[in-house]
C-alpha cells in the first residue's frame, strides 16, 4: 500500500483517471460556494484536484497569466489576519486576470458597528463576484453564501474548516504518492481547535484513506472519533504504519499555551525529528501547514529534507485556489 | 408632484433629456477637480448623472471592464480611514482598467513630519493623474487641487462635502422617482457635522428639490439655514409631506456622543421605523449613506424593506464614481 | 569641473555614450540581484541609467504602460515601513504590467515566529519572480538573494544600502549637470547611519565623482574615511566647492536625537537657507531623498527654489525601479 509510484507511470494513471471520470460523467460543477469539505461528495473533491491539475500548468508558464476571469471581481474580506492564504488567493486571482479588492476588519466599518451581513452584502452591491472569507466565528462563510448571490469561498472560519488547506494537502499527497484510497494519514497536534484537522479528516475518509489524529488528550478529545477516525496520544506507536504525518502548527499566539506542560515537553513527545523519522516508512510525506516553529513541531533536518513537501503544498495552494474560485465562478445550477 | 413614473416612461424621459442637452449644448466637462458641489452648476450635476447613467451598464456585464483609463494611475490618498468609499473608488478605477495605488496615513510619512502637501506633490512626481482624497480637514482638498496638476477628486473632507456621495444620492433619487426638481427631500441626524448632509443640500437646491432637515437643535442649528433649507425638529411633522427621507448615520465614533440625551431617545424621536413609516407618502424613498446602526435611525424592517433603497445607493456609487474620474480625466480647459 | 552643459548638447553625448557603449561592448546584464552598488561596476551602475534613461519616456505617454514584466509577479515585502518606497517599486511594476502583491510584517506570519527566510521561501512557492524587499536588518537582501531563485531587489536594509535611492539621486545629476565623473558632491547629515549615504558614496567614487561627507563628529566618524571620502565637520568651508549638495533627513523619528544639541542647532550649524544657497555654486544642484523636514535641513525657499531637483528625484525613482525591475528579470548567467 502507499508505494510511491515513479513520476511517468503516476501521470499516466491520473490522465487516464481523468478522461474515465470526464468521460463516463461529464462532470458538472454545481456550487456557487465552496464553504466546506463536508457537503462536497468525494467526486466533486477529486474534480477540484483534476482542474488544479491542469491549472497548475499556468504558474510554470514564463507569462502567468490566463484570461479565465477577466472582468471578475474577486474581494478577499479577512476578519482575521492570514497573510499567506491571503497572498495564495490574491496571487491566484490575478494569475486568471480578475480584479481583487482586499478588505480588512480593522479601521473599517465593521469597527463601526456593521453587522457582517451588511458589511457584505454593501460590497456585493459593487459588482463583487467572489468572495473569499476568512473569519474568526465558526459558520460565519456559510451564512453569508446562504443570504448573497456572490459565490463564496471559506477561506477559514473559527475551528470549523479551512477546505482550501484540506484540498491541496490532498492534492500534495496524490502528486507524491500517487493516490489518496487506501494510504493512511497520522495528523498530529492541537486536533480539536484545528480548522485544518477537521478539513482533512472530512476529505480523507471520503476519499477512503485511514485517518489517524495523535496528540495530547486536551487536543484530541474522545469526541473527535464519529468523524470516522482513529485516536492515538502516542505518536510513537503509529509512526511505522503511516504513509503521511501531516505535523500541525502549534498556535503559541493562540489558544494552546495551556493545552501542554511546555514547549519542550510538546516537542519531546510529538515533535518530529530524524530518530522518528528513522521509524517511519521510507517514503514517508511530511507535512505541515506553516508557519512552522522550526524545533518545535519539526527539526530543521525533517523540515527541509527529502520526506518534507513543505514547499510544493504552497505552490500546489495556488493551483487549488485557482481551481475553487474558475469552478464557483462557472458553476451551473 | 414627485409621482414615480413608470420605469418604461421615465427611461424615455431620460433618453431625450440626455439627447437634448448633449444636442443643444454639446457640453463639454472643463474641470480638472471634483472637489465640491458648491462650485458645480446644475448643469454639471446633472451631466455626472449622465454620464454615470451610460457608465451603469458596464457593472453589468458578464466582463466588467472597459479600457477608458487604461494606462492611467489613480492614488487613492485616505489621510482618514473608510473602507468602503476606497473600495467603491478602487473597483470604479479598475473597472475602467486604470491602476490604482494606494496610500493610507498609517505608518507613512505623514508620521514623519511631512506636510499633506509635499506628500502628494512626492507622489504626483511618481506619476499619478487623479487623486481620491479622503482628509480629515476640511477644505484640503481644494488646497490640494489648485497646487497641483493632476486632478483632484474629495472623497470626503471633514465636515464640509461628499460630493460622490450626494451625487450617488441624487442619481439614486432620479432612477427611483424619475426626476429630482419639484421634489421635497428630508435629510435627517446630525446635519451641523455632516459632509453628506451639506453636499446634498447643495445639490437638490440646485436641482430644484426643496430640502428640510430635521434633528435635534444640537444637531441642527439654525445657521444652516441660509443654504436655503427649511429647518424641523420634528420629524413626524415633516412624514407627511416627503419624497425622500435620507436618515444620516449616528456616529458613535465620533462626536455625536453629546449631542443627544441617549441612543433610545434618539431613535424614538428620530428613527424610523414602520410607523413611521405608515405616515408617510407610499412611495417615499428611504436612504442610508451607510453603514447603517440598524435599531438606530432604522429598523430591520424598514432597512430591507421596498421603500428602501440603501443597496442601490451602493451599486449607483461605482457608476457615479466611475463617471468622475472618467470626467475628470477627459477634462478639456 | 562641472559645468551645466546645454540640455541639447548634453543629450547629443548622453545618447553618443549610449550607442557607444552599446556598440562596442553589447552590454549583458547578468546579475539575479540588485542588493547592493558595493558589487557593481561602474560600467553596470551606468548600464542601470541608460536602461532608466529608455524607460523614462514610458511615464510622458498618455498610457503609461508597457507589457515588460506582462505575467510576472513582483512581490513587495516590507519588513520596515516606508510609504514613498513601496509605492515607487509598486508604480515601477505595474508600468511595466506585472502583477504586483504587497506584504507587510505586521499581523503577519512573522508574528508568529516564522523566521524570514521561510516567509520568503514561502513566498516564492507561489510563483514569485522579484522580491522587493526593505528590512530593518543590514545584510538580509544579500542573505536571501543567496537562499532564493528569485530575483532580490534591495529596497533598504538596516543602515547599510539603500541602492535604488543612489541610483536615482546619480541619475539626476547627470541629468541636470551632464556627467558624474568630476563633480564634487557634499552629502550632509547623520551619514554614520544612512544606508543612503553609503550607497551614494559608493556609486559615486566608482563613477568619479569626489565625495565630500559633512556633520557633526557623532555622525560622521573618522571610520567612515576608508570609503574613499573627504570629511568635514563644517558645511561652510566645502559650500564653495561643491556641484552637488546632498542633504540627508534627520530621523527624528529614530536614533538621531541624542546625536546633536537641539533641532535649532542642528539647524543653524548644517541647515541649507538662501544665506547658504548664495555662497554656493551658481547651478549647484540642492537634493534630499525625503520626506524633507522644512525649516531644518533645508528651508522652503531652497527646498521649492530653482537649484532643487527632489521632485525631479522623486520622478527619476521610477525610471530607476524600472529599470532594475526589467534587468533582474532579464538577467543571463
Amino acid at each position: 500500500m502507499a508505494k510511491k509510484a515513479s513520476t511517468a507511470s503516476r501521470r499516466t494513471t491520473e490522465a487516464s483517471d481523468r478522461r474515465r471520470r470526464k468521460g463516463e460523467e461529464g462532470f458538472v460543477w454545481k456550487r456557487k460556494d465552496l464553504v466546506g469539505l463536508d457537503e462536497l461528495s468525494g467526486e466533486e473533491i477529486l474534480h477540484i484536484l483534476d482542474t488544479a491539475e491542469s491549472l497548475k500548468e499556468v504558474s510554470t508558464r514564463s507569462i502567468k497569466k490566463v484570461p479565465a476571469l477577466r472582468g471578475k471581481v474577486v474581494a478577499l474580506l479577512f476578519f482575521e489576519d492570514s497573510t499567506r492564504t491571503r497572498m495564495s488567493f490574491e496571487l491566484a486571482a490575478s494569475r486568471m486576470s480578475a480584479d481583487t479588492i482586499l478588505f480588512t476588519s480593522k479601521g473599517s466599518s465593521v469597527a463601526k458597528g456593521e453587522t457582517t451581513l451588511d458589511t457584505v452584502r454593501n460590497i456585493e452591491a459593487m459588482g463583487v463576484d467572489i468572495f473569499v472569507i476568512r473569519h474568526g466565528q465558526s459558520g460565519a462563510p456559510h451564512m453569508l453564501a446562504r443570504k448573497i448571490n456572490s459565490s463564496v469561498v471559506n477561506a477559514g472560519d473559527g475551528s470549523h474548516e479551512h477546505p482550501t488547506q484540506a484540498l491541496l494537502d490532498i492534492f500534495t499527497i496524490r502528486q507524491r504518492l500517487g493516490q489518496i484510497a487506501g494510504l493512511k494519514v497520522a495528523i498530529v497536534g492541537d486536533i480539536a481547535h484545528s480548522r485544518v484537522a477537521r478539513s482533512n479528516i472530512l476529505a480523507l475518509t471520503k476519499l477512503g484513506a485511514e485517518v489517524v489524529v495523535v496528540g495530547p488528550p486536551t487536543m484530541v478529545p474522545s469526541a473527535i472519533s464519529p468523524m470516522g477516525c482513529e485516536i492515538s496520544h502516542d505518536l510513537d506507536e503509529v509512526l511505522g504504519e503511516v504513509d503521511v504525518v501531516n505535523m500541525l502548527r502549534i498556535q503559541f499566539e493562540r489558544f494552546s499555551s495551556n493545552l501542554f506542560p511546555s514547549v519542550r515537553e510538546y516537542k519531546r513527545i510529538y515533535g518530529m525529528g530524524s530518530d522518528r523519522l528513522k521509524r517511519c516508512k521510507k517514503d514517508v510525506l511530511i507535512m505541515h501547514p506553516g508557519p512552522i516553529n522550526r524545533g518545535v513541531e519539526l527539526t530543521s533536518e525533517v523540515a527541509d529534507g527529502p520526506n518534507s513537501c513543505i514547499l510544493q503544498q504552497v505552490a500546489n495552494g495556488l493551483a487549488i485556489r485557482m481551481a475553487v474560485l474558475y469552478l464557483v465562478s462557472r458553476h451551473r445550477r
